[in-house]
């Protein structure tokens, strides 16, 4: 039990519309919104009105869907996005995702240097290494195997933040009385030369109200760990469970103190995709309907998470399932979401109702009222499976007002949540200690 | 002689203070300004106001400064500064250098297009081939040679006009009632293979009001006409006499006939630095008090210039050239600024007036009433030097303001200037046509 302390939470902000891929057809949206950044900054001064420590923009480089009837999912462009966000809010934190492997160290550095500045000391940068082939192609490449890709994802975070320190803290004389701008000894080069990237700096731009951005990561697996305990004061989790949340949480503590750092340096947030209504039938009718086109596509997948592939089909959507298919049904191994699908189907609801309790959306999904959301994460909080968590809204337009005027207060009530911004950057926000350059606790990756 | 067309204006920013190195320093200027993107809005909103087609933001990465007493030259970041002022800023078109042998295409053409979108259709990419040694080494690279960097340049510059055109300009159907988003037919990959870089594409956003980004360029010599010819809309010149600029322009102009497109599709911007005030002598006095600290170190390349390096030194600060001085001076050839110093000299100003007239600065400096630089513009415009200016302001703080109220109302009196913007976007302002993807009258570059 995590007693005493608060949880974090971070709003996940992607394509304009919301987290259900229908999400541009409902009611009240504007289906124009993908290009709409007037949308996308109304929203993240929701989330500051909910005093959220940060926004968090994913980012994929190939994104591949069926646009036919779907949207996509991410924004345009997370830091021309951020950069309109900065302007017009005071203290959310922006963190954008950037590949590490498709991106020059310097490049990145400096937009995320400029954007920290910018925003007063409120970027983070979550350093992805991007596994997908998709992407690749557009950079006309191949994806390289993992351990080219996570040392080169070292070497770009070692350089970005050796170039945020190359330009002192207090290099920048700017005495208009003397005539000194600045004092050069102040200001070195890095010269760091990696097996994949290099750079010389330095990197002109003086420290930000936080001294230089934050490192996120979202990588799984013991090269995501590794990576995120050297770097990370925050991560981004992909977990269905308490205890694969908190199995993962204990990971990434442990690579931290492997990397000489203090656990609690890194916060560890899990996912959380509420479905909100007035009754748990309106909660779920808010889904169904949301759910209206991609629905019948779904029903076979479920039938695969419950080991019932032959016999479950489209024409069962408005039944519960037999008794002699929930006699056989059992949790797919393959799938983590499966445990949760079977207690579902197991209460009875129809085909369509089951898949609207998100059984097989990506991240765990309370139904019912705002307490039914206030609870979950107040469960896996107290369970020690999180430091917080980064919330998906189903529809931003009036999602996330939801969830600000209804689950914060109940939050704040039990004292699990701040009344406030206690500080004014994301540092702050996060309770990460103060760094500029390279972190000297942290060897250079081995070579 | 030009006859019935209008000049059209861009407004250089830079470092948040103005061209002058020594601005930072000058009186009703915040030193801190170099971070300042408030103070960067203010100076495009500034520009505006005088109805300036658009902002140019020329960008070096390595720029090396001595920093002691003089400050930087560019901005933190001209991607973000451009979206911060896209958002608080109407008609004023929006121009950031871009080099294209440091950025992937990809991401290049991700970032202009989604400023586009932004913008409401205002983004230019001035597109530079990057020839500094020093910035290079940021890239852990050296640098490549010419061919190569020019032919790295035409295959980014390709592919990231075929990625603007990836999405179909009416691919986004977005229709709530029939549920149908994109037309998928419409969206393809560009599948581009060049010899230095590649990518597959599509590129998911849609067209802004102006289709997609401007190109603009900046490079001299017949590489970088060639460039001009066949992508630019806007080229930003080095010029420092009409002769000069004429040339360049009919050269650039030639290039676009090569191309196969009209020549008046390209326009070429002749820069210019006014020094302006109540008075010549008050014009030259706030150039001598900007000039303060780096005047002395100016005198032996002034010297160089006049031929007279063994005589001209620092204790002759105030006073004028001698007679023997002025009978032995003669302009050097290697510099196209020494005819206009002669000039000067030749009329008596001390050597500290000599300097503060700007004969060694970047672009002709009118010096005087801001009727000078009105007769200078006309005179260079009516010669058919130039499609218009790319103007730099000593200090911006109060220099933009002085440019917009006093020399703009005199350039629209003598019917050189249009009253108001007659469109609304980057490409309206240029007259540049309408383009959406590649240009199909430009072949692909000779391999
Ligand atoms: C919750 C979560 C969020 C992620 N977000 C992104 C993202 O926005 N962009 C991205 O390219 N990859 C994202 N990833 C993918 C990882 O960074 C990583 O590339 C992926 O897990 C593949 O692992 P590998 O690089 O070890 O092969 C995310 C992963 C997780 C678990
Ligand atoms: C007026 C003018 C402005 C320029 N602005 C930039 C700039 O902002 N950034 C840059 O890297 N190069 C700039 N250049 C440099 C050219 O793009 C080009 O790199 C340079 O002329 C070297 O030529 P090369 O590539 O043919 O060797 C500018 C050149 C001129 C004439």
């Amino acid at each position: 039990m995590t007693t005493g302390k608060q949880m974090i939470l971070g709003m996940h902000l992607g394509n304009g519309y919301g987290s259900q891929s229908s999400a541009w057809r409902a009611p009240g949206v504007d289906p124009a919104n993908y290009t709409s950044f007037d949308a996308q900054v109304r929203y993240a001064q929701a989330a500051e009105r909910g005093k959220f420590a940060f926004l968090f923009l994913p980012d994929f480089l190939g994104e591949q869907a069926d646009l036919t009837r779907e949207s996509l999912m991410i924004t345009l462009e997370p830091m021309m996005t951020l950069a309109a966000i900065a302007r017009e809010t005071k203290r959310i934190g922006l963190v954008a995702t950037g590949s590490t492997t498709f991106n020059e160290p310097f490049n990145i550095a400096r937009q995320f240097k400029a954007l920290d500045v910018m925003s007063h000391g409120r970027a983070g940068w979550n350093a992805v290494t991007t596994s997908d082939p998709v992407a690749a192609a557009n950079y006309g490449r191949a994806i390289a195997p993992r351990p080219e890709r996570y040392q080169r994802a070292h070497e770009t975070i070692q350089i970005a933040q050796a170039l945020w320190g190359s330009w002192g803290r207090d290099a920048w004389v700017k005495d208009t009385k003397t005539g000194y701008f600045a004092d050069p000894a102040k200001i070195q080069p890095v010269n760091l030369q990696g097996e994949y990237v290099a750079s010389r700096g330095p990197l002109s731009i003086p420290p930000s109200e936080q001294g230089q951005p934050v490192i996120f990561s979202a990588g799984g697996g013991g090269n995501g760990a590794e990576l995120a305990g050297r770097y990370a004061s925050g991560v981004i989790g992909a977990v269905f469970t308490i205890e694969d949340s908190r199995n993962q949480r204990e990971a990434l503590r442990e690579a931290a103190r492997r990397a000489g750092r203090d656990p609690d340096e890194v916060k560890f947030f899990a996912g959380v995709m509420p479905a909100i209504g007035a009754t748990k039938r309106e909660a779920l009718d808010r889904r169904v309907a949301l759910g209206e086109l991609a629905t019948p596509a779904r029903v076979p997948y479920l039938g695969a998470m419950l080991n019932l592939p032959a016999t479950l089909n489209v024409s069962q959507l408005d039944e519960p399932l037999t008794p002699a298919q929930l006699a056989v049904a059992s949790p797919s191994p393959f799938d983590p979401r499966s445990v949760r699908a079977l207690e579902v189907a197991r209460e009875g609801w129809t085909i369509r109702d089951i898949l609207a309790h998100g059984v097989i959306d990506y991240h765990p999904t309370p139904v019912g009222t705002a307490s039914v959301t206030a609870d979950h994460m107040q469960e896996w909080f107290e369970a020690g499976a999180c430091d917080g968590f980064w919330v998906s809204i189903d529809i931003n337009e009036d999602g996330i007002d939801t969830f600000v005027e209804e689950v914060v207060p109940l939050l704040q009530e039990r004292g699990l949540y701040h009344e406030d911004y206690e500080g004014t950057t994301l540092r702050d926000h996060l309770g990460a200690p103060a760094q500029y350059g390279l972190d000297p606790r942290i060897a250079a990756p081995a070579e």
